[in-house]
């Protein structure tokens, strides 16, 4: 039997590499012989650029960056088959980055994610797919511009310094992007996000997400107003769906740097070659911590499920949890299953998954491989 | 497809033939014209007359008797083709048909099991099947054995009152068989019951068992020693394992009345004439509440699976909860799953159990019916 396991991460549980190892112990065990296709999965926030790399068969990349505050680190990249570099954002701007009692939101930059891309136009990489979410910051790519040569002037004329955050926006009086690096126009920029949040406005980068990165009610507002002042430079009115993703990014990279927003879960399975590696399969396995009625809006699970059926390849679906609404998700699998055991708390399910999920994948070889009569 | 249905009942939850009809509907659900054999199952205890009267086609029947304290109830017992009675002795003689604080570990009697028995005689019936499991006596079957026409004198040569209850045994001076039914000695009785204990003892009926049926240690120790002293007056030691199934009534129906004991499980799988039924069938489905190590000691679940595995039939097991070792029982079965749907307090899975069952065996039969290709 040949298998294809295309995971989306176990959230607060396992990434989705981890998902594909314990699924496939799970199989070996009742079937040693058993093909295996591992396509661990992301939708462009962390665990993107691992997944990718496993996923389309890269190699992993270190290069020395700042944080979002400015401190010295090192964050990997992914560089697939073709050249493709795959990037995070949240590498050198990431919430993750800093201790819950470290944020910023106002000096938060996205400065040192300039810097890893200005690196890999050197090593002469032009294809770039820039996985957005998990961001510390607000500052809506600003700072990733003056890494890669963009200048900022304020009211008096003068350079602000680089690594602006999103609480200098409104000092922005003049916005040079002459300076901007010219291989950036030679370079194809897919942006993988699955956010369509605006820029601005009540549904705005600022306004949904800055809150979850420390910003008080009023910070939020002068957050607000400094995308809006920022977009307005760009002769730009901040509304655009997407835009809004990656504290901003979303919007930097599209409009100024003429990056491609796509759906973080068709890039990955694109880079991966999904559609071709299918072909020819037994079962897709897809799964992921808890799926319930949003699940179906489009998630990954779902889109693995209809990529694969397209190539006559019935899906199962094993998730951690399936919650309110998940039946309406039956219409897109062959089947849908909780790896649960039974009921426990939620903790012990957690700490659990990894058992749980080989655990599961065994049981469901050997009922596949039960009848060979039929 | 071809299923044979054969669960357990699902404790605290489902009966055997409500989780039969659980798991039809969801097969129905995936696929209409689905061949489906309902076996529901049950060890002996409560629950065995109806799970055994839909198993094995029979009927219901209802007979005027009395409880474990004498009050008027009407019982009920199945009939199958064949003339084959079945009886639980729980029926006129359980623990619930008290109220909590009405039990009455000394009185209680099984004289209405008697009563029932005799009615069964009357009407021309020389096979029963008694269940036995779930008592609030501790008689040691000598109320039944009045019922059918023992009598017992005491220390004054004066004849013992009807209904005798545990706490009487020790008066109990002679004991005169002579007038028992000449029926009975026509008939054959199997007692359908998984239990191991003794009459008397440490593990004894009255040890182990009444302190769940209110008696205090002294209590029971006064039961005990009644029980010793019944056994004597037939010449018993009271040792012989399964003679302390429900209140010592097993050691009445095996020694005095000839009954031949039998594994509840088996016998209701051979009344069910399951062997026979279950060939050609692609699939076994059984189940229980919760799996675990217990479960290998020969229980219902793994009864089903080996003697399905005779006739070359996978069975799935489908438990609400696999418990600690139960995966140990994934020799015994071709898979092994539980219907959770994923981490939850055991209250409302236990609510939800025939929902969760249905949703299980829908998304089961669609995953068995995916892939015609193969």
């Amino acid at each position: 039997m040949k298998f294809v396991l295309a995971p989306d991460s176990f959230k607060n549980a396992l990434r989705s590499p981890e998902v594909c190892a314990a699924l496939t112990d799970g199989i070996r065990m009742a079937q040693p012989e058993a093909e295996i296709l591992a396509i661990p999965l992301a939708d462009g926030g962390e665990g993107t650029v691992r997944a990718a790399a496993l996923a389309a068969e890269g190699v992993l990349e270190q290069y020395e960056t700042s944080g979002p505050l400015g401190a010295p680190l090192t964050a990997e990249t992914a560089r697939l088959p073709g050249g493709v570099a795959v990037v995070e954002m949240a590498s050198a701007a990431g919430l993750e980055l800093l201790s819950p009692d470290g944020c910023a939101p106002l000096e938060a930059t996205t400065f040192g994610v300039g810097l890893l891309l200005r690196q890999l136009l050197d090593s002469g990489c032009r294809d770039f797919v820039i996985g957005l979410g998990g961001s510390a910051t607000t500052d809506g790519g600003a700072g990733m511009l003056q890494a890669l040569g963009a200048r900022f002037y304020d009211d008096a004329g003068r350079l602000l310094p680089e690594g602006i955050g999103g609480g200098g926006l409104s000092a922005i009086r003049r916005a040079d992007l002459s300076g901007l690096l010219p291989e950036l126009a030679a370079s194809r920029i897919r942006i993988a996000s699955d956010v369509t949040n605006p820029l601005t406005g009540p549904q705005g980068a600022a306004a949904v997400f800055a809150p979850q990165k420390g910003a008080s009610a009023a910070e939020a507002e002068l957050l607000d107003t400094g995308l809006r002042h920022y977009a307005a430079l760009f002769g730009d009115d901040g509304s655009r769906p997407g835009d809004g993703a990656a504290g901003g990014m979303g919007f930097a990279l599209r409009k100024l740097l003429h990056g491609r927003p796509e759906s973080g879960a068709e890039l990955l399975l694109e880079l991966a070659g999904f559609d071709r590696r299918v072909v020819g399969a037994d079962f897709v396995i897809t799964g992921e911590g808890r799926s319930d009625s949003q699940s179906a809006a489009g998630k990954l699970c779902v889109t693995v499920a209809r990529r694969a059926a397209r190539a006559g390849v019935p899906t199962i679906l094993c998730s951690g949890s399936l919650g309110p609404g998940s039946e309406l998700l039956e219409t897109e699998f062959a089947a849908c299953f909780s790896c649960s055991i039974g009921p426990e708390p939620l903790e012990e399910a957690l700490a659990a998954t990894r058992e749980r999920l080989t655990r599961f994948s065994r049981n469901l070889t050997r009922l596949l491989t039960s009848n060979p009569s039929r």
